[in-house]
């Protein structure tokens, strides 16, 4: 961005986006499109602020957030505040505070801002927006199947093929019997898991694997290797296959990055050559409830981030062309037919039309580059003729067609 | 709200709230009827993040606004970073970092969520979210009547009548004026409109005057008092009257809190016995790009706020009543006709209906409550019956209503 040499920068703060109109349409969409899918599967939608007690993150298996990569700081009443990492501890937070008035199950969506403070990369910014959609008060299969396919249908909504993606699943208690059999530790447990999720970006996997579990390593990378799935696995991928949804695979070395996911975990991959890499994932976490000390409760969810999605979505020249919100633009030939312009804006409005009328001092040729600009479709120009005749030139700035219309007929050319 | 005796408290931050999807059906009204009746006017929507570096705040006219009310803090790149506690410095910002590429006029607006350290009381919290709409790059009165236009448009659109609320509008150069003629120096005219900006609140209005302007202050307040319009009010004021706007009237007394305000200025009043005050107000600021050193950039604009707004919306009634964003319950007569039912969710989602499928273990007499509960205003039970027909008894929750519906007719009886 640019700098000014005198007075203050203009530069936003470091790794978070300035939104523009034609940025923030791009935003819209994906935004919409998210809520829009997530409401056609019976999702409501919650929110909250992005200020949180800190004490909130405290958790034994969040620390690591907290201490490194938060955004924490203590306001003038001595609280500590955090500017929310994730949604989960809020969503959390609010289940167990009105756990009794709710009617279980529930589907719910969100699609917070979220702060971390790291290094800005490719994917990766201060400052970004994640839909949360989640099932809470559901045991069986049948969550982990609608959500994986909720999932589906938002890729397919932004017009993902199916070959340009891929649902990756494994299950936390197909690892859990492997490290039973081989009698594998709690601790070393966790570093295994920590090591498998990184498996794709590094090459000396089994060595590292060898340091960690010493001579348990060989048969734990050949256990692993052939636990390639679990009943639960089988009955995911046939139920979903039975809907359609068929690019469906198990990976055992897909864990996910926090230690409270409690089965079925999946993640969706870009399998095409130019970004291959994790969307974003999800899965079941049944024990969100432990820090409030709240009865325990099943939970199945994902998180779907706007930067990666809008990174695969550019890789696949899926992103819409801006289209201005406006439907027509009023030029004005001279200033004094502002009122009647507006006037007549007025009118068109009721109808349900987006009309923007011209107050600048510019010409009417400069007045038209402007809507063209603007991306604005439609275009009247209102002269003295018009105000005696009510005939109006309606232009498709696009085409160029010209037609003349009476003002009851202007709203309803526009939309046939 | 409830605190838990064990575990981590369930409250929120203090001052902020929570969206459960009662309060977010209510939000999301307020939001989208301020950006759809911004649009409808041909305002183009932008927005940005709401960390902002410190100094974009520290020119000289919000000096007060960093120290006393802003939430700041130093982030672990030793940078320091502001919670917006208002959007003019950001849009300003974007404006002066594009100038040379965006094409004025421009009519933007932002409904960004805003942070102020203060004790939260009715009307006022910590977060609250706020319309922006402005216009750029237009010198003349056509944008204050615009904009004024705009204000009212929105109150009437949330179902106000025009007796319920008054728009107060004042002039600073009429002020100016006045000081001029008794000499008033340029510090006693910031406290004396600070003064006036609180006559409403204070008895001893008289008093404080002439302590601030000594012998000057009585005939500053005739002057002011008679002082009653000016050319540029009354051609406002009958501008907007031929739009059919004519709860406009003249009020001296505002003067708006911000130093930055140069023209007419403008404040929306709740006139009920109930809840008799300011909503929200804006007005001309053409000094907005000062601070980036950049040429000077007339502007007109309001914000107006989630908080004092909903509670005019109360005051009059004017709250919709929870609608639920899904169309159908799609309940299963048993646990394994969730496949079927999926199935049928999925091609009546295609259609464009917003469909949840039963996947608890309850009771078909309990999953019929929940849907009620949920306000969702169709269910359809499945069982094999309708399995094998593929008839299906289609009821309206509300009426009782039932109706015997082929599936290919299903959307098209909940759209009638």
């Amino acid at each position: 961005m640019e700098k000014k040499k005198k007075g203050i920068s203009t530069d936003s703060y470091k790794g978070v986006r300035d939104f523009y109109p034609a940025q923030q349409f791009v935003q819209n969409y994906i935004i919409d499109t998210m809520a829009s899918v997530s409401e056609s599967f019976g999702y409501s939608e919650y929110s909250a602020s992005i200020l949180e007690p800190t004490e909130l993150y405290r958790s034994k298996t969040s620390e690591e957030i907290v201490n490194e990569q938060t955004y924490n700081f203590t306001d003038r009443g001595e609280r500590e505040v955090t500017l929310r990492p994730e949604m989960t501890p809020t969503v959390a937070r609010m289940l167990a505070a009105k756990r009794k008035e709710l009617s279980f199950p529930l589907r719910w969506y969100s699609i917070p801002n979220l702060f971390r403070y790291e290094r800005p990369q490719r994917g990766r910014l201060r400052e970004h927006w994640q839909l949360n959609a989640d099932i809470f008060g559901v045991t069986g299969l049948d969550a982990e199947v609608e959500i994986i396919a909720l999932a589906s249908s938002i890729m397919r909504t932004f017009g993902a093929e199916d070959s340009d993606f891929e649902i990756r699943i494994s299950d936390r208690a197909l690892l859990e019997s492997v490290f039973d059999e081989l009698d594998v530790s709690v601790d070393e447990r966790a570093s295994v898991m920590r090591l498998l999720d990184k498996r794709d970006k590094i090459d000396d996997f089994s060595q590292k694997l060898s340091k960690l579990t010493g001579d348990k390593s060989s048969k734990l990378e050949e256990l692993l290797s052939r636990a390639s799935s679990s009943k639960n696995l089988e009955e995911v991928i046939s139920r979903l296959e039975t809907q359609g949804i068929k690019n469906v695979v198990v990976d055992t070395s897909i864990v996910r990055g926090f230690d409270y996911y409690t089965g079925i975990v999946f993640e969706v991959y870009d399998v095409g050559d130019e970004n291959n890499r994790s969307i974003f994932g999800g899965g079941r976490y049944d024990n969100l409830l432990s820090i409030f000390e709240s009865e325990a409760l099943p939970a199945v969810g994902f998180g779907m981030g706007d930067v990666a999605l809008s990174d695969f979505l550019e890789t696949y020249g899926l992103i819409p062309k801006y289209e201005s919100t406006t439907d027509l633009y009023l030029c004005t030939l001279t200033a004094d037919l502002v009122d009647f312009s507006n006037q007549l804006a007025k009118e068109l409005r009721s109808e349900g039309l987006n009309v923007e009328v011209n107050i600048s001092n510019k010409k009417v040729g400069d007045q038209i580059k402007l809507a063209s600009k603007k991306s604005i479709p439609y275009i009247i120009c209102v002269g003295e003729d018009e105000v005696k005749s009510e005939k109006y030139k309606l232009k498709n700035l696009e085409t160029g067609e010209e037609k003349e219309v009476a003002k009851e007929d202007i709203s309803a050319t526009i939309w046939s």
